[in-house]
This record gives structure tokens, sequence and C-alpha cells, in this order.
């Protein structure tokens, strides 16, 4: 028996309640934040949102699947550019409103620029300044379409 | 001669421009989530907002201030419980609308509930567990009122 959430999306495992995904105190657009560190360095790779589904995608499926405010899509992370998340932890904050996962990041690429995070850029003498390279150019990951 | 934000905040550094803040794609109610990381252990300690005049001041204190949402006023992390988070660095992401912090931690508790970091339920078997010790109750911390 398993049980079906909005869109017929099963959540979780087979016959599991979703009383873990009504934990989560999800905003008044039904998203939460959800940060991507990773797992062998530390670093946070980047903030993205989830709604109920992507967050039961993303446990059920073991990859990061988030929601893509500006194409209002399920966005699971790599379809493209093949840098998927593999995620080995989720967790939830005190309050309930943010997630985080830890994952390993294949192709050592978190962002749509070509570096390997989001935070590349540093405030240094009153100014945001570029600190991390691109590993590979965006043009090449997507083959001339930004994606993810 | 320095120039000053709403409500008459001197903004960063004397004779500074502002265009540093002006880059942050803050959403429509002004705000930015920011998410703190500890500078020794990596570890991703919480995340919360942080209005324009939150972000300038953190920069100019050197000490992170955030904007609550839920008391609509500044807060000034550690004000009352002494768990200041000293500033090291301060990162903007690609699309500019998440900053990271990295950031020292006194007392090593960065959760109001006396816990380390407030990313302690992981999600274990179909259910949030808690992972994380609690180092110091609540209410010594705060003598009986939960604050920051």
């Amino acid at each position: 028996m398993s049980r079906t959430g909005e869109r017929g999306v099963p959540e979780g495992r087979r016959g599991e309640r979703a009383a873990w995904l009504d934990a989560v105190a999800w905003n008044e657009q039904g998203l939460v934040p959800a940060i991507a560190q990773e797992a062998a360095s530390g670093r946070v790779l980047m903030l993205a949102w989830m709604n109920r589904e992507a967050l039961a995608e993303t446990v059920r499926s073991g990859y990061a699947v988030y929601w893509s405010r500006s194409r209002q899509r399920l966005w699971r992370k790599g379809e493209s550019s093949g840098h998927r998340q593999r995620v080995r932890e989720v967790h939830l904050d005190c309050d309930g409103d943010t997630v985080l996962l830890v994952v390993e990041q294949a192709g050592g690429i978190a962002c749509h620029t070509g570096r390997a995070h989001c935070f590349f850029r540093r405030l240094q003498e009153g100014g945001w300044e570029v600190v991390e390279p691109v590993i590979e150019a965006p043009e090449t990951i997507y083959g001339g379409t930004r994606d993810d």
C-alpha cells in the first residue's frame, strides 16, 4: 500500500506515511529553501527551493530535485548537464523551515556558471570580487542553453 | 563623506558607495536568505534572513545581524545569549539572491535550542531523528525567555 501526494506522486517508501513531509514548515508558496553542502569538502554549493513534491522525489530517488521558481517546474539538478547531486543526508532545522542536503556533486561543478559552487563572489574592499575560477564554460556544459 | 541608507543608517565604510548592496537581489519583502557556516568546522550552522540594513550592519560591525521575520526587527545574533557570530567572509551567489557568511560561532552554540547548529534533525527511516545533543539548556542560556 503506498500513499500518494498531490499530483499523484508517491511519497517516500511503500506504505510510508508522509508525516515527515508534514513536519516541514512550507512557506505561503508551498516552498522551503534547501542548502546543498558537499559531503567531502564541507563546501556550501548552492541554495535552491523545494516544494513537497521535490523533497519527496529527492528522498525517493536519492538525487537532489528542486523547484525552479523561474521555470515553475521540478528541476532535477543535473538533468541536462550531468552535474547531479547524490544525496547522502537530509537535515531539517529547528524551525522546520530550511532543509540541508549533504551531497556528492557529480563533475565537481554545482553552478550554472561552470564553477564548483555558486558562492563565488566575496565581499572585499567594498565590492563583490569573483574568487573562484570557471572550471568548464557553460556553453560546453549546456551546448549553448543555460540550464541546470 | 558617508552615505546613509534608509533609516539614516550609514552603509559600509566612510565614503563608500552602496553598489555592493544594490547588487543583492532582495526579494519582494526586501529580504535575502543568509546561510551561516562555521569557519573552522565547515559546519552549516543556520539560515536566517537579512534586509539591507542587516547586511550593511553585519559588514560594518563584523558581527552577524539578521532580520527577524517573526519579531519584525533587526536581530543582532547573540545579543542576549552571547552567542555572537564573528563574520570572517561574506559571499554572494551567482543569482545574487543568497548570502553566505563564514563565521566564528561564540560559545559553540548557534541554535536557540542550545545545540551547536540548527540542522540537528536528520531524515532516517522515514522520520526526522534528532542527531545532535543539547549543549546548554535554553533556560540557562536565556534565563527562561527564548531569544537568539
